[in-house]
């Protein structure tokens, strides 16, 4: 894909640098209303262009204008919602609906639409989002043109445009400099460490690209291979650990999970991701018959000290306990667990499989979680039965061993509470 | 591209073919209904796997009462669409917002959206589409159900997300022999005809493919590297004709270009794939000076029996006055000329260069035009301004020699009228 | 690995076009010695370029001209060597050994790596060879001269630098047309036919490629999955036969394997070929248990006419004991089979499994073998041990169905004989 | 190509992986002559597996026996060729020619060839002869085999085989770790230091590769795009410099160039780089009209010393006359330049163009030139005839200036000497 699409991005780089030479020196505003009213394709590139090249050199005062533009000038108007509305429930025709469908979109995402229509312009769009998510805090107008830019990438980003690819040490260094920036649960400190994790025989790595933005992973997942469930995160990275065959390797770890585009917020591709990684790796490699995450906790040490209850982060059975009881036992107000990743992966259909104390001593880990982590298990046969219960009931799956820890945890607290 | 991508769809596909196993036998409505209302990623996956599936075996009649569902199940409520307007109008927050977008697009949207998250989704969706345009030409409700989809299209088929890729004898097989298929204008009519098409040294062709789809080309050119302008498309494609070396032509030119996807009817991308040919032509040969095309005058006969004009192919002066005539002064009611082809050009900013007499001698050439071509230039520092001035006056841009062909015509004409 | 060549070459194809304008109008010969005498890679190339340039051009009497001047102006010098032989006799030094080396090659084997510095030339090289086979028959001197191509190309294409490819319907057209062009064992007749090989979920094609010449197969096997093994060809080919799963099948039937350059006749890498295409298909498809040929007998009739036995084609039972007695006691004078297709699969390590008759009713199966096939099998556990055991005893491996056949077979032909 | 032959390299790793399992007990000498012995090409693989894989381990003096067993246990035999000697000269034929050739070519070569035929072989035989070349200093035998290493590897990298591609920040990190670490002019310090010289615009690196070991760069070539022909180093990589387009470039400076593989030396391939380059890039970029060098003197500082002449890096004309002096003045016996560099580049066909002081202030530069660096002008019109006449004549070709700067130098020194 990589040669092939970078032929094309090449001649349409050239062109691209030609053709911006005559530049518009009119308002931006001017441009987006000219782009709006725009009949044909030819000049709407050209005003594109232009109007993504300003952007991309304004501050942030001046972005937050542009955005109060399309928020207030390119809204909807209920008027003619209204009487668009009404033609159409006289009769639903063809041309009623036509005049609906164009009542109740607001010209800015046709604008948004037309913006796309460059090279590059999806990345562009996704960074433009970036800004508006920042700039648009304390504004209901500006969080109501995010809902448009949304709207158009859960579209755009729909799983079935996604290509999952493998990242190895073989991989463009264009897209692993990204891997390293982006890398969210266990920080990559160097080029080195980065090829610890992705050239031995035990180790892979994944990511969701699209197509149009070839180089910016989006959502990427590291996995170990090994033998057994690994119960640290320490051992799973330390430099000296002895490499096996990926033949040799029952279990599949998926200890990393990192979202890479904060203008992506709110589109979520992050569930087929490790359905997908497990199917594909279970026919690679027919050995392996566990799937399994190494998951953080991050809300844990909160919730106790929230709850009152006192922990020991060298007691390893209580904190085995204590994680145990707020992974199944502590609740959001909705019913769903408290705990943001086991939302994630309970809602995926994994279960909760196994705790381990003392498994991540780094700093951040120590202080989310006093050291604990989790193994979500995904169970192949099982995952789409488990996500319909949990989706239907908020059930939450766990082991036999997870349900008697939690249950010792109730016990001991009892007299605590 | 290819390569890796099928990769992941040879994954995909027998991890489909497992799936597949567990059916569900309720009725397709009922599948639709479920998947509208799916919570998570996962069984919608599922589901829209099966819909899409079953939607494959059905007879005419059958999806004719699929579309029928789509279309009067999944429509907007009106009472809901009044009630989130009067919200909206009341106090235009995220939230007002957010429940406004919601009532107005019909649920059906989103169907076709979920649907897509299945591997080859958008290949089946597009062949769905062509399904719908075919049956609903008798019903007001699945031409506005058609407008859903064309909105959806619009929006993934935007051009910043297509790939302009050359068409070689180097293609897949699988690719070419939709070549084969899809020629509209002059018909290939075998393996050795496309190599002739393809392989000489002086013969382009360029396709827009969609990531999601890459085996299917969406629109082509094919493109013959001359000396000079050629008059005639015998010529062009004779079988004992001399090659010559692409480094010594200075013409290119635009002989055939052939939508491929009925399911893809009114998503516009022609414009841009000539305009984006030229611009790569032009960097990889430096010697090429002039972009003209080759093309048909399809309406020309009926035009001259219409306004009662006598014509005789033979008479080659006679027909290229008429051509000229026909070209710059046959209008539309809204002022824009009668010739579909001529609309296509003039449209991308072209102009009338040269008409020619006897120039397409096959059948269908005879009846449409009398056997007369035109070439429309494409002048690349002036296709902008040519597109901007015929979109705001309707004026037709023309070569001296066709205004003075056409005048001479008129004369002609005058006393006969 | 096309695409990225592809780039080079269409550089150097440019490149070289320009160069070849300058000429060198003095006797072929000239040039040959003027390249051998080169000191400078640079005027080197250019020299080469214009040998075959204008070789490609020679009518046949004069390639064997050139090809004289090979054989005798750039032969070893007898006397060269003895004195070389003495000096290395009296010291083995790196000086001595030098002297010998240079004495002992003939100047023809530098030409011949100096031609080959061009790009394209491999191909054009192994073309040249190919001449020389067929214009070297009466001549003592060119079958020498032949040694020396033979000597080169057996290192140029060592098993190590030859890449293995699947080839399918979605390789590139160029490179299909040779395999239509090639298929030496059952004919394809078309691109229907071709693809009826190739598109299938249970059809296969690889082919050995040589990085140099990427668009030219060396040698190639088709591939049938099925279940059970086949008994005729007839059925295996049939246009309305039920395509099965790839994942059901449990057998895979080597049923045509075709040498493509003649210009690489005694270049052996066919042996690797059906092992590695075994062992790859047996790692993507686990439930691939068998792996059998389904050949031709070519020898069968004429040995059955020469031991003056007769036959009748519809006497099933009859053809395959006659069958069986010739693939296991038919042998040539060293004592090796002496059906020559026999030779190759028990010499690759393969054993004699089945005999079928009426299994090949075209004209030319008929002709050779009274339409009698046989499946050779590849265990791949054994193959090694087999290939051992021929290789040093000439002994036949064969299945007792095989035995018990021929025995019969003996029986019959006894009062005949 | 990565990709493609990926699959192929992964299925061979893992067969290869399973037969290791069966390794063979005895002495490595006696595996050596098994294989040499070796009708078929299975077991031949296996031995050649095994042969590799059990090398690898082995201690420098295991190396030294095992080469010393290659050179002498494998050599020619004397009587041998005698014998085919005679033959041959009593009658050419094919049979006496094929006995000589047998003869002549020891039996190593035949080995060397058949332990190439397991996959990554070529790579471990250029480390085996990097070895060789480390471990023969002393012995004559030893130097003898080499010559056999270095006549095979001069076939197989032949320039016709070799491909050239381009290097940039796109490219795998596992071939960009190696540009790091083979870079030999001008150190390359980090990834950081890495992408400056590949990212930008104004940047182009390029390499041969050879298809067997498609992740080792052979020979590579750094260069920058500028405006004006610069004149340091130090200007070309500060880190702070001026990006500017590659279209508004006029000049193409190779900086560095950098053989990357001991195991490949005296093997030439450098010649053709620069020129193919120079080629490409003036293809891409019309723009550029000037491909020159910026490089080393490495041996002026020992030059001067020799000679005793002063010199002070601080007085620029001083230094630039003494450079200009050494470049056309300073000869070895055989009449060719003393400088390496200047014999490379004007074996190729450039000329002395520029001089400069205090260009390249590193350590190394100013220990081995006083700083002084110099321009060879690659004038792609004249770049065939300045190599005819420099191997000719070893006449070298200079600019006016450079001639007059060795003048002057002359003047000065005159007294002095």
């Amino acid at each position: 894909m990589f040669l092939a699409d970078l032929l094309t991005t090449v001649f349409e780089r050239r062109y691209r640098t030609r053709d911006a030479s005559r530049t518009d020196d009119r308002p931006l505003e001017a441009l987006v209303n000219d782009l709006i009213g725009a009949t044909g394709e030819v000049s709407g590139v050209n005003l594109a262009r232009q109007i993504l090249s300003r952007y991309g050199r304004l501050e942030d005062e001046e972005k937050r204008a542009f955005f109060r533009h399309l928020a207030e000038g390119l809204a909807v108007s209920a008027s003619a919602v209204r009487s668009a509305l009404a033609h159409y429930e006289k009769g639903q025709s063809k041309e009623s609906y036509r005049e609906f469908m164009e009542a109740v979109e607001p010209p800015r995402q046709e604008l948004i639409r037309r913006l796309n229509q460059v090279p590059d312009a999806t990345r562009l769009l996704v960074r433009m989002r970036e800004d508006l998510l920042r700039l648009s805090r304390d504004s209901d107008a500006l969080q109501a043109l995010d809902l448009d830019f949304r709207h158009l990438f859960a579209s755009w980003f729909n799983r079935g445009f996604l290509v999952l690819r493998p990242i190895s040490w073989e991989s463009p260094a264009q897209l692993l400099e990204k891997i390293i920036a982006y890398e969210a649960v266990h920080a990559i400190d160097s080029w080195s460490d980065l090829r610890r994790r992705l050239e031995p025989a035990d180790r892979r790595c994944f990511s969701f690209l699209h197509p149009a933005m070839p180089d910016e992973p989006l959502i990427f997942v590291e996995v170990a291979l090994t033998k057994g469930i690994p119960g640290s995160v320490q051992g799973l990275l330390a430099e000296n650990r002895d490499v096996i065959d990926a033949d040799a390797a029952d279990t599949a770890v998926f200890y990393s999970i990192s979202n890479c585009q904060a203008g992506l917020a709110g589109i979520s591709f992050g569930n087929s991701l490790i359905k997908q990684v497990a199917a594909d790796l279970a026919l690679e490699l027919p050995g392996l018959k566990t799937f399994v995450t190494l998951s953080p906790i991050p809300g844990l040490v909160r919730w106790l000290e929230n709850e009152g209850i006192e922990y020991d982060p060298e007691d390893r059975e209580g904190m085995r306990r204590r994680a145990a009881r707020y992974l199944i036992g502590a609740k959001r107000r909705d019913g769903l667990p408290l705990d943001p990743v086991a939302r994630f992966h309970l809602g995926n259909g994994a279960l909760v499989h196994q705790v381990h104390a003392r498994a991540d001593l780094s700093e951040k880990g120590l202080k989310q979680s006093g050291g604990a982590m989790v193994n979500y298990l995904y169970d192949l046969g099982k995952v789409t039965q488990n996500h319909e219960r949990f989706a239907a009931t908020k059930a939450i799956a766990a082991s036999p061993e997870i349900r008697s820890l939690s249950a010792a945890a109730e016990e001991i607290q009892a007299p605590g509470a």
